[in-house]
C-alpha cells in the first residue's frame, strides 16, 4: 500500500502504535513523558512543576510553499511560528528553536540572511533564542524547525480535555490564510488593506502565545491551534476527548477581506482553510466568561461540546439544519491538496 | 554571493553571527543558555545541577544516502544515530526524539514501517523515546531529527575545552563509512565479513552515549563527534579551544576493511572520511591514562594539543616529517561532494 493510499493520519497512527509498543515505563524517558504523539506539542517533566514542550514542524517548497509567492523572510517568520503556535496551544512558553535548513547550492546567500531576519524578528518578539541549526545541500527548500518549551504540569492544556456541555470558542478569525494562498496562487488582485490582510494571514501568522497564557490562568484546559482547519482540528479534540461538538457554522468569524474577496467559498475557507494558527478551545460556560473578560483578541463561540457521537462534529447552521462540509482538511497525500504545488 | 560560493561552513559563521547580535542576556532563554550554535549540542539550564541538551540533524535523499544502497530500517537507525552521537560527545543521556518525516506519496507503507522500526531498535538501546513527529509530501525522502537529552552543567563536554599539553585520542577506528559509502556507490565487492563491516560503519553507526559518560566520569572535559571527518572536527576543536593540534596520522586506527579493501585511499579515508560518529576528544596525560582504564572500546592516542598554530592542525608522520593533507572534509556547498549524489 501506498502513503497516498493510506493518508497522512492513517499513517500517523501506524507509526504512533509503533512507537507506544516501544515503550519501557521504567525508563527515565517514558516515566517522565506526560504527553507524548498526537497532541500539539511532547510534554515531560523538568523543574518540579515544570514541564518540558517539544514540537517539530516544517516547511517545503512546493508542498507549503513557492519561492514565486512568499519571500525569504516571510519564510523564515512563518517556519518558527507555526512551532510557537503548537506551545501556544499548550499554553506554554517557548525558549529554544532547532533549524534545519535544506538548500540548492544555488541559492543566494542574502536570501539565507534574509530567512533568519525574519525567524530572528519573531524569535525576538517572544524571547525564543535560536540555540542550534544545521544546513544541508538538496534540490528543494526545506526549514525544518523543532521548539522547546516549559509548561505548568497540571494547566497543561491538550486535546484530551473537553468534556460535554463545553463551550467551544476560538480566537481572531480563520479563513483569512486560505484566502492569501488562493490570493498568491491565483494571483488575484484585492485593494491594498485585504491584500496586506490575506497575504499577512498566510505568510506571516502571529502565535498566540500571550493568548495561550491567559487562556491556561483562566483555567481553559483543552485546546489547539488550527493548522489542518477548524473542522479538522475540531474533530481531533473530539477523537482525544472521545465527545462529539455542534458548531455552529454561522457564528464561525471570517474576515471581511475573505468574505468579500471571496463571496462563493468564504464559509468553506473559514471552515476548513487551516494555517490560520488560532487557538480552538473548549471549556464550560463559566471559565468563558473569564476567558471574554481576560483576552484582548476576539474570542467567539461557536458551538458546543456534547456527549453524543464521540469523535465526530456535527455543522448545523444557526436555524439548526445540519451543514454539508465539502472537504475535510488537509491531508498530505490525499489528492486535494494544492497548497503550492 | 551563491551559498556554493561561501561554503557550509561558511554560512554557518554569518547566521550564528546574526543570531548572536539578537541575544538578551536578560530574558530567561538567553539566561539559562550554556552553549548555543557552534558546538555538538545546545545545553540550557533545568532541574540544578542538570542541563537539557538540543540538537537537529538531517538525512536528505541524493545528499546522504541513495535509496538504491540503503535500506529503509538503516535509514531510521542512522537518522537517529547521527543525532544520540552528538548527545554522547557532549557527555549527556539521550532522552526524546522528534522525527520530521518528508515522504513523496508513492512511498510505500511498509518502507516507512521499516524506518520506523530502524529508528526504534536504536532508540530502545538507549531508552530514547519518540515523542512527536510530522509527516510532509515531498519529492524527496528527508528525515530530520531533533533530541533533547540531558546532562550534568559542571561537566560537560565541549569543543572549547582543549588545552596545550592534552593528548588527543579517538574511540574505536575512523574511516570505515567512508569505505563502506565507496563500497556501496561502486558497487565493489569484498568478502562477507568486510562487506557487514563497511556497510555497518556507514549506515548503522553505534552511538557512543556509554563511552561519553565514561569519558565525562573519567575527567575529560573537550570532546566532539566525528561527523565531519578526523581532521576537520579536530580543526574545529583547535578552532573552538584557540590551540593548535599535532596528528600523528601513522597512529590513527583504521580498519582492516579499509586497508585491504582500499590499498591506495585508505589513509585519506581515516583522516577524512567523515560520518564515523567515533568519539575524539583531549585530556591531560593522567586522566587520559583513567580513560584506558575504564573504557572497554579501543582508544588510540593520535596526538598533542599545542599553543602553537592556534586553529591548526598539523598532520605528521612517524618521523616528524609533515603529512600533506588531500582535502579538508565535507562540505555541503563545495563541488567536491558526491556522497550518495
Amino acid at each position: 500500500m501506498k502513503v497516498s493510499e493510506l493518508g497522512e493520519f492513517g499513517l500517523i497512527d501506524v507509526l504512533a502504535g509503533m512507537v507506544d509498543q516501544s515503550r519501557r515505563d521504567g525508563l527515565p524517558s517514558w516515566q517522565d513523558l506526560i504527553i507524548g504523539i498526537g497532541d500539539d506539542c511532547a510534554a515531560w517533566r523538568a523543574r518540579p512543576g515544570e514541564v518540558q514542550l517539544g514540537k517539530i514542524d516544517a516547511l517545503f517548497e512546493h508542498v507549503h510553499f513557492t519561492l514565486g509567492t512568499a519571500t525569504w523572510r516571510e519564510l523564515g517568520w512563518k517556519a518558527l511560528a507555526i512551532n510557537l503556535s503548537d506551545i501556544a496551544a499548550m499554553g506554554g512558553l517557548p525558549r529554544y528553536a532547532f533549524v534545519n535548513l535544506a538548500l540548492p547550492e544555488t541559492t543566494e546567500v542574502e536570501h539565507v540572511k534574509d530567512l533568519y531576519r525574519g525567524m530572528i524578528e519573531l524569535a525576538e518578539k517572544f524571547g525564543v533564542a535560536i540555540a542550534g541549526g544545521n544546513i544541508s545541500r538538496a534540490r528543494e527548500v526545506s526549514i525544518v524547525v523543532a521548539v522547546s518549551g516549559v509548561g505548568q504540569e497540571e494547566r497543561l492544556m491538550t486535546r484530551a480535555a473537553a468534556r460535554p456541555g463545553d463551550q467551544i470558542a476560538v480566537t481572531g478569525a480563520v479563513g483569512g490564510a486560505a484566502g492569501g494562498l488562493r490570493m498568491l496562487m491565483q494571483r488575484l488582485d484585492f485593494d491594498a488593506a485585504a491584500t496586506d490582510a490575506l497575504r499577512t494571514a498566510f505568510l506571516t501568522p502571529w502565535p498566540r502565545i500571550i493568548e495561550g497564557r491567559v487562556l491556561v490562568e483562566a483555567g481553559v484546559r483543552c485546546a489547539i491551534d488550527i493548522s489542518d482547519g477548524l473542522v479538522a482540528d475540531l474533530r481531533h479534540i473530539c477523537e482525544m476527548s472521545r465527545v462529539g461538538a455542534r458548531l455552529d457554522v454561522d457564528a464561525v468569524p471570517v474576515p471581511p477581506a475573505v468574505r468579500t474577496g471571496f463571496p462563493n467559498d468564504w464559509r468553506e475557507m473559514g471552515l476548513e482553510g487551516g494555517e490560520d494558527y488560532e487557538l480552538l478551545f473548549a471549556a464550560p460556560p463559566d471559565i468563558m466568561d473569564r476567558v471574554n473578560q481576560a483576552l484582548t483578541c476576539p474570542v467567539t463561540v461557536i458551538g458546543e461540546i456534547t456527549a453524543e457521537g464521540p469523535g465526530e462534529v456535527r455543522p448545523v447552521t444557526r436555524q439548526g439544519k445540519p451543514f454539508r462540509l465539502a472537504a475535510t482538511g488537509w491531508d498530505h497525500f490525499k489528492k486535494s491538496n494544492t497548497k503550492g504545488s
